[in-house]
């Protein structure tokens, strides 16, 4: 299961979108999109994208959101939420 | 039921969490979060932030993605990402 899971970062918006069809038409019929932060609103491009321009047959099953702690050196936590996104080829 | 949409922009987060505690508290029992773009993230923090700080009995019902078209001056359309959070009080 962990290969399905595509960890969106600051990359550009297309590395992650070609991630996802490369993994769907290896016959990977679920992928999961996960990011936090600022990189969630690139994890919703990247669905759109995909399933707009590229695998019309891909459909987002399930949206999920959750906020993650984070540590920093001097031992305070920031608070950081989280997305994660289930695409499904149908 | 368009007083209980919330348009997420670029204002800080608290503003918004503001905004939804105050629906909530004058009665409705649904809110919906709208953004696009880069505001996505920000839309996503204030859902968490509503529920794990403010209103815990306030839930994620349902999020929505969707992808519009925005014309600019010269005629050229681009693309822009949507999402729409539901925030239901149970």
């Amino acid at each position: 299961m962990e290969e399905n899971i595509i960890y969106i970062g600051n990359k550009p918006v297309m590395n992650y979108v070609l991630a996802v069809v490369t993994q769907i038409n290896n016959g990977n019929e679920n992928v999961y999109l996960k990011a936090r932060g600022k990189a969630i609103s690139r994890a919703v491009d990247v669905a759109e994208i995909v399933r707009n321009r590229f695998i019309p047959e891909c459909e987002i099953d399930e949206i999920k959101t959750n906020t993650e702690e984070i540590k920093n050196n001097d031992g305070m936590t920031t608070n950081v939420s989280t997305i994660e996104i289930y695409l499904k080829k149908e």
